[in-house]
């Protein structure tokens, strides 16, 4: 069976830096998992002995701490500091900005208004920056009962949809006399899903690649099944059954953000075996 | 027959003020015209001796000079300081506002898109406070060929339509990653025009009054239109025809932001005279 993979798939440059980090810093622990990817926060620990610890209060004297990719609240990294001299930021930069933003903004006195999911920890990260309590929606209808200020600041969880985002900035516009509106979104996670969406329509049947908790993977998949009616969603290899692929000419292959090549290319080999 | 007016109609705030401020300064000149609407430049004429002069060089040491409600641009105003010391500011508020918008946001390296028409005066004394060369667009289509910087700031001129403003936001917002957007649009013209569909909408006839060569006479006027087909756009009472109105029970009445109301009452005063 021919074999073909997205055009774009896979790490985004966040992910692809923390893992180059942590494969730097052997023996550390990370605040929390590094990326939302089992199998290689698995693969980390056996190979180079960096294990997830939640708590903060359990870290040794100077030991080695890796920070997650998501990021960690103010509070969380100033008791850190009090803990260790050993800290590796893995934060994304595209998630840092957000927490720039935020602080700097809620300084000037604007009313900080983050479209993003509250219980999400890049979200609790960068809320924690706000001086004052920030306004934290996941859809335009939440905003309906908020009382807007004057001059407010619109920020976005990085892989939040483009698309609910600008119907926040107009919904808010006509509302305010200045609103600045920060684009924190990032592009990888969208470069993905048009990738798979093209692949989706040109192929018999589609392979996602990703932890069946990771809230992008589960996006690939359901784009993937509007265009090709036989599409599988597996974490790794050995998840693939013979007889999905029977008859099939074509099977298209794309990958969550978080899910490292090495997990992919044994997902490709095992699909090129079939006949 | 019976007279309804608009609930919102004529004078704006600005141009309320800006008439206040030239009877208060008889034998003055005012650069352009102070408002667009010719009857109340020449009421101005004839009662205070307050004439419209666009020439700076003309200007006399020291005469009283009012600034017009769409302003001036920088240099014009600092010509007319050499000239005089006795200068009556009557430009708009709201039209200030985005001038000084306009300084500050170039100053701090934003690149500013202006969502306005190039030849209006108002635009024109915007863009002066520019430091840069402003981008000013009155479509989205216009856009398409500009190169968009990383942070832009995005003003209106006041009585632009919010929905394609937003629209333009839209555009901008996915492009660069902070757009400032400066709601500089004045609320007055929307409440005339939401006044004038809600009129439109119960009665049999519409006169719509103001200047024929203004623009939001005339927008009144199409929207008017649209809900009644009887719908007429007068200057002043003497164009009222009887016939008009033969057979018609109620007849609205609105006018645009620049009608004083001596005219607007001579009309309604003619109107309940018909049968």
């Amino acid at each position: 069976m021919e074999v073909k993979l997205a055009k774009n798939y896979g790490f985004c440059f966040g992910v692809r830096r923390a893992i180059k980090l942590a494969e730097s810093k052997p023996n550390s622990i990370t605040l929390g998992p590094l990326i939302h990817n089992a199998k290689e926060i698995e693969r980390l620990k056996e190979n180079f002995n960096v294990v997830v610890n939640e708590n903060i209060q359990e870290v040794k004297p100077n030991q080695e701490v890796i920070i997650r990719t998501h990021g960690i609240t103010k509070n969380d990294l100033e008791e850190l500091k009090k803990k260790t001299n050993n800290i590796t930021d893995a934060t994304c930069p595209f998630v840092t900005k957000p927490q720039e933003i935020c602080e700097r903004m809620s300084k000037e006195g604007y009313q900080i208004i983050i479209f993003g999911d509250v219980k999400h920890p890049e979200v609790k990260g960068v809320m924690s920056y706000c001086q004052n309590e920030p306004v934290v929606i996941d859809k335009l209808e939440a905003l309906k009962d908020i009382k807007i200020s004057d001059k407010v600041a619109l920020i976005s969880q990085t892989t939040k949809n483009v698309e609910i985002f600008l119907k926040i900035a107009d919904f808010l516009i006509p509302q305010c006399s200045e609103c600045r509106v920060f684009n924190t979104i990032c592009n990888a996670t969208f470069d993905n899903q048009d990738s798979a969406r093209s692949l989706a329509k040109e192929v018999d049947v589609m392979v996602i690649v990703g932890g069946k908790n990771s809230a992008n993977t589960k996006q690939l998949y359901n784009i993937s099944k509007e265009f090709c009616q036989d599409c599988y969603l597996i974490e790794e290899a050995q998840e693939l059954q013979e007889t999905w692929f029977i008859g099939k000419q074509i099977c298209g292959v794309s990958a969550g953000a978080s899910t490292p090549n090495w997990i992919i290319d044994k997902v490709v080999e095992r699909l090129k075996s079939f006949k």
